[in-house]
């Protein structure tokens, strides 16, 4: 199966393509829309091993010089130190505004790469290739690319549009479980904010998804990546609608936080977030119960966690939350449902409810 | 004299205002295009013991809380490990998406502060009140920021617009007499590249000029800014037009780093780098001796370099020019004049010509 997609931002709009086997077609996609005589392709040593000859050799099939440039794998290498390593590899490498940066990798790669690519001589052209899951139908479209700063997540960065975005499932293959499932709570945000009948097939392909079914992968990320295209086309720097994309990220990031970040993986601890925010749309009279459950039951079916690790109190994640900068003026501030399908930003939620939606 | 424009960029528009005293004012100015709770300033010391009293003073007027961030004074100080000093303080002060940073100073401070304020959560408000010439006329006014890297200029930055520019002719009382001269090269740029009347009144006002006569300044920042707002909204990501702002800047660049950067300030060497680029105009044959002339008359009444220092040879500023960024793939490549106000870019140029232009 092969499709595209089109994410429509005038003069910056761009095609994403999704399709098994487009690993080898990369060259010629982007020879289609970029005159670069450079690339330089941006990822990590266990990525490069698996997939970075295959991409260079059709890179340089497309015409393109192809340089790659290694970062650390992990969150904890998202900072301006290795953006500047990125910088001082496209300065040796005497690239110019005329060249492209190239992420293959998951988010921390996507986010590290984009950031540069918006900021080398203010800006070259940037390609996203990703390799996970989540960045396939989270991070690699919509532009949002940056580095973590002092103690704070994405506090530097750009809004910085890429000109393409190859999505190779077959890459996936390689994907270790648990980071593969954590990409499917994603997958089941889309569902739940905006497309009702997206969620109605996800509840009957949960098998599929789980066994890593081709097709029905390629569908879950073009409708995925569909549903993100649209309110990054309405909303491109979350000044309103965007905002729905963070469904389950606020209790996620307040229980991260509350984890330290560790025990449980950034899809893990929003796929908790967003049973606890299904709970609170229903603690608010927004949501009727059925679909709560709804929210709960395909995220347990998809081995995904819906409450706490044992021994995280309720009070701890609403502590965890409210330094996260999606709190706007010390107002408590959610993102909920009410229905499956249809999500929107609601103010001035009371702690009270904020502790029991928690599980307090 | 009080005088405003309007940079026509869509969404992306913003105001500049021209006058003696706007210092006073720039509260109430900035509270009609922004509702940040919190305005951090940044600036040097130099700069910030003249006018940060007055202009927070100002600010909190207007309803702003205000906190101030210092910057050394000077290009060597305009690098990534000071523009992370501005997100510090940023942070340190919790400002978020909503609040805003505001460059008190010359070229430095408004290229570091803009920076900052493209990238600090992705993008803040910026408001640019530059305190030179040269900042008034040329770098606050069309969106670049950006700072050094390695051993390139500007090689890391971003386009940004800023939401308000304020330029007060009054703070440019206290300006070196050589930065104020530095600052009227590049007044003589936009007569010479796209207002042949501009340039006829330059030419008449000279001693007015000289002597900082207040409407004559007012008057030239007004028209410069015209010229250069019109330029930026026509191709604001230099993909066309506005590469012609750096008429004389190719080959300034080549003599400062001819000379290390040392000895000339960038206004004169700009200075040199127009009669150089009017001389290359004569010798391809595109424009008039008499023309030629008064380009380097103009610049040489209003008390600026019009040929390099002694000891510098052709071969060393064309050696200078190689490693510029602006000559695309090898080939030489330069903005000149056919008239007095109208400029382009000219491809190809041998190098005999160059040299021969720059006095070889």
């Amino acid at each position: 199966m092969r499709n595209h997609l089109k994410v429509n931002l005038r003069e910056r709009s761009y095609p994403i393509f999704i399709g098994g086997g487009l690993l080898k077609e990369a060259g010629s996609l982007l020879r289609r829309v970029s005159k670069a005589p450079k690339v330089c392709i941006v990822t990590n040593a266990a990525v490069n091993r698996l997939y970075g000859g295959a991409l260079s050799a059709s890179l340089k099939r497309g015409g393109f010089g192809v340089v790659t440039t290694l970062l650390g794998d992990g969150e904890r290498f998202k900072n301006l130190k290795n953006v500047e390593k990125i910088y001082a590899a496209l300065y040796r490498a005497g690239f110019d505004r005329s060249d492209a940066v190239l992420a293959l990798g998951g988010g921390v790669v996507g986010d590290m790469a984009g950031f540069a690519a918006a900021t080398y001589m203010r800006g070259v052209d940037l390609i996203q290739f990703p390799t996970t899951l989540l960045a396939q139908v989270d991070s690699s479209v919509g532009g949002k690319t940056g580095v973590d700063f002092l103690k704070g997540k994405n506090m530097v960065g750009a809004f910085y549009q890429p000109k393409l975005v190859v999505c190779d499932p077959d890459v996936l293959k390689t994907l270790p479980r648990r980071e593969y499932l954590c990409g499917l709570a994603e997958v089941v945000k889309y569902g739940a904010i905006k497309n009702e009948r997206f969620f109605s097939w996800l509840e009957k392909s949960a098998d599929s998804m789980l066994d890593g079914d081709e097709g029905a992968l390629g569908k879950a990320v073009l409708e995925s990546c569909r549903v993100k295209a649209g309110v990054v086309e309405r909303d491109e720097k979350e000044s309103g609608e965007r905002a729905i994309l963070n469904f389950g990220h606020t209790f996620g990031h307040g229980l991260e936080t509350a984890l330290n970040f560790r025990r449980l993986k950034h899809g893990e601890a929003v796929a908790v977030g967003m049973a606890m925010a299904a709970r609170l749309s229903r603690i608010l009279g927004l949501l009727d119960a059925n679909s709560e459950k709804r929210v709960e039951n395909l995220l347990s079916r998809l081995g995904l966690p819906v409450s706490p690790p044992a021994g995280v109190s309720a009070a701890e994640v609403l502590r965890g939350m409210e330094h996260d900068k999606k709190i706007l003026s010390g107002r408590l501030r959610f993102v909920v449902i009410d229905k499956i399908g249809r999500a929107f930003v609601r103010e001035g939620v009371s702690k009270e409810m904020v502790l029991s939606a928690c599980g307090g």
